[in-house]
């Protein structure tokens, strides 16, 4: 007995302007965005999806990530949240989940892993939970079994956010700082935040380099 | 007398491949990714630019951005370091400026905008300094003197980041949540961060949702 293919290639993931992605072009969207084929976001794209599902098409949405893993890459490829934007929060909880909500209203969906429906896909669950080295996981068996598994691991609840998280916050007035000269809020206090607690780099180097 | 046009428009910015972007392509990818014209982003594609052109070809580079705003997405646009991949990490001083550098050194260069140099563009510096209302500001203007003073108003200086930024620190073991069922990193403690803390969503709501 022949099973028919379908004419059209299955759909794995959807962006907000409504274009969908077989598994091998969500695939080859993650490789162009996030540098390589990461399991996480073979899973984290199809999760994005099923949230922005549950959103009418004029809904004008915020997401709360809670993870800063992977993740975030999943949101930022098919919505117009991005860190640098402001409409995608990261609240690094460890956690595997998003958090999709209408930033007027705080309403939304949470879509996350479900670990009960997990157990039966064996190396997504070693990959998961950590429990093999990397180097003894098996790759394309994972992929496979995240592609088998689809949307049946993922869980979802309706929510609303805490209020905080529909005010959006001013940075108040700006300021020089008179160390480093460079601008930063003053609600910061007299010096910048970077003067106050250490810079990324290494002073002494600093102080040669202006030499 | 007639000044002849360029037979090739202008580079305004660059991607890690060595992709080319006139200004009013710049303005395209801008508005693709983060969702709007926003004139952080305008400057924050030169100043991703003249950062890589800092670095050797071959050389594997994180990036270190010390605002939220904007600037992470010019980073994430440009080069293959993301929120989701952890080459771009997120220390939000309030200042305009990126750190990149060789992820096994830590040598690089740290990009900002030098204040002094801003001083001969008015609308520029309203903006920057927020020193007008939103609703003042001349947009159209904003964007001819961010285009007319290019890279001039940038500053750079030679940088060694702190031995921190070279070791990636693993999360550690994986346990499943007594409480939300959820798997997260043990070193949370018995519970995860989330349960411990407070979720995002209000808990009342999340009770009915479940019943």
């Amino acid at each position: 007995m022949i099973t028919p293919k379908p004419i059209y290639p299955s759909v794995w993931c959807r962006d907000h302007h409504g274009n969908k992605y077989t598994w091998e072009q969500s695939l080859d969207l993650i490789r162009e965005f996030h540098g390589h084929t990461a399991p996480g976001l073979a899973v984290g794209v199809t999760m994005v999806s099923l949230a922005m599902d549950q959103m009418a098409a004029d809904t004008l949405f915020d997401v709360i990530c809670e993870t800063q893993s992977c993740l975030p890459d999943a949101i930022q490829m098919l919505t117009p949240c991005t860190i640098g934007n402001g409409w995608l929060k990261i609240r690094d909880l460890g956690r595997f989940a998003l958090v999709m909500y209408d930033k007027l209203t705080g309403h939304g969906v949470r879509v996350f892993i479900d670990t009960a429906k997990l157990a039966r896909w064996k190396e997504f669950h070693h990959w998961f939970y950590k429990t093999k080295p990397k180097k003894e996981q098996n790759f394309d068996l994972l992929l496979e079994q995240i592609k088998g598994a689809g949307q049946s691991v993922l869980g979802m609840r309706e929510i609303r956010v805490k209020d905080q998280y529909l005010v959006k916050q001013s940075k108040g007035a700006i300021a020089t700082c008179p160390l480093c000269k460079e601008a930063y809020p003053l609600l910061q206090g007299n010096i910048c935040m970077g003067c106050r607690n250490g810079n990324v780099s290494d002073p002494a180097l600093e102080r040669l380099a202006q030499q």
